[in-house]
């Protein structure tokens, strides 16, 4: 294993704290250095808390600022982050109109966020709602959790309920339209090369020369098949063929298409795969009215990608399309 | 060799066919598909082109755009345009007030650019000045040409120049404006696993487990030396010295700090080396007035990352800050 660190436990840490002393304009350390925040939160909002386990950058710290997060708690490498973290970042960032937290489908952090939730509801000054994200359509049980898993598509729904919260929207508001967004986005992901965990120091699935992992998810658990590599467009084939069996949507569905890179597969061949996915979904009746390609939900180095899909309404695409300022997405 | 294509000759151009896929709004293929352009140029400026070998991405398709350039040329992997390319560029972009082609310094792309200059020159309809970026301090030779390479530095002098063009100066001004940022800027990489190159299905370079490759270039060629792989502070205190040395920045000094992915490394590891070098440049006098982190000049699949340093005064600050509106930049 070679990653540029200083030693495995240090990894997600010193990261951090390059990712604050790269964007200080946008973002700062909360108290005690447990969450990042914003650098100024906007007055009178809904604040909006994500966080998960550390080897997933830009995700979720990346989408700190104005028109996304408030605040983000990152773990340790692919581990919830604390109760008392995210009991923090609730405080700091609360100032009255409420708190949406928004967690990926893992026992770890559903646990973790529901205790940190309660001690906040419990303290009598705060109060709380939750969205899952559960966008991975491609197995529904893991060794970390029970349904569907949450990847790329959790930006997305980031992005949206940021941009509600930012337009004023009052919490039990903002939990629908975050239900909305999820109901309507869905993932599957490729790796050609699996994830290096620091502190095991060896890959976390080992493929062949001549494999692929079909389905694979964010923290280096297998997928949902280990299957012969081939050309990229079977593989978006593939994959698109099973994002539109389970979206179903009606022709003329206008969508946002995503192609996000999980950490080890360059902007070139991320293109490819965008160009090809698409096709896929235009050849189809599919309208792709909105487009993102970048490497924003990782697991750490793997060599891989995700394709997701959200179905588009006038309401989800003005919220899209609302400015935002964050280090990961700006516009 | 994996990577996400349908075949080894294609993967250039099916990129460039998404990348334009995914950033129609921005912009679109020139005349006989031989060069990607602005959807919309800015009448009556200075035309700013750039042009280099795929495998680079996002560089420079990617920094087309309002505030940037105007159009690029992107031969097939690791390989000059063509005269042919380039010509049609110049023919399309250049609306009166003349044509800045920048170059990064290798004898391909050299030869290729002047020779499409002299086409257009000797045609007596276009003014054509070209700049050579060489920002690489790693080494002053290689089977690619004589004197210092072009690498990352050179999407900060894109990034100025264009900013300038935007502001209306004339040709001349232009070219002096792009010298002094080329004068100020300096680059130097470390790979940890070499690009695999489409079409020879090897790594460029092979690295052994506990080695990397100091003073890399962005074509897979050897570095300046091959040492034992180490922690992320001594590599950021190797590169950063070199780069302090060539630069000999007085104390005080304001500095513009980039720290380029190469393709395989992820934004995790990026920010570890960025929070490193930052520390390393304040605590030896400077300003870190300026920041940037991301995966912006590559090679290819390449697990590496390379330090830039500008040094910045009032106008390159001004210039830098300047609205940018592209697919890899924007502020």
């Amino acid at each position: 294993m070679k990653k540029f660190m200083n030693d495995a436990g240090s990894l997600a840490a010193d990261s951090l704290e390059g990712f604050v002393a790269a964007h200080e304009d946008l973002v700062a350390f909360g108290q005690g250095r447990k969450h990042i925040r914003r650098r100024v939160f906007t007055p009178g909002k809904v604040a909006v808390i994500a966080g998960g386990g550390a080897g997933h950058e830009p995700m979720h710290v990346g989408f700190i600022g104005k028109g996304m997060l408030d605040a983000a708690c990152t773990g340790h490498v692919f581990t919830s982050p604390t109760p008392d973290q995210i009991l923090g970042a609730i405080q700091e960032a609360d100032n009255g109109a409420g708190v949406l937290l928004i967690v990926k489908n893992y026992d770890g952090d559903l646990m973790n966020f529901e205790m940190a939730a309660e001690m906040a509801v419990s303290s009598g000054s705060h109060r709380i709602e939750t969205l899952i994200v559960n966008d991975d359509i491609a197995i529904e049980r893991t060794a970390r959790g029970t349904g569907r898993r949450g990847v790329a598509g959790t930006l997305i729904v980031e992005k949206i309920v940021g941009a509600a919260a930012e337009g004023g929207v009052d919490l039990a508001t903002l939990k629908t339209v975050g239900e909305a967004a999820i109901a309507a986005t869905r993932t599957m992901g490729v790796a050609l090369r699996g994830a290096t965990v620091p502190q095991i120091t060896r890959e976390t699935f080992a493929l062949g020369d001549d494999e692929m992992e079909v389905g694979v998810g964010i923290h280096g658990e297998p997928g949902r098949s280990r299957q012969k590599i081939t050309d990229a467009s079977t593989i978006a084939t593939l994959v698109c063929n099973q994002i539109l069996a389970d979206l179903a949507p009606a022709e003329g569905q206008r969508i946002l298409l995503l192609v996000n890179g999980l950490g080890g597969t360059p902007p070139s061949e991320l293109y490819v795969m965008f160009g090809l996915a698409r096709r896929f979904f235009e050849a189809r009746g599919l309208v792709v009215s909105r487009r993102l390609v970048g490497t924003y939900a990782t697991s750490l180095d793997m060599a891989g990608m995700s394709i997701t899909v959200t179905l588009l309404d006038d309401a989800l695409t003005t919220l899209w399309d609302a400015p935002v300022s964050t280090a990961a997405l700006r516009w």
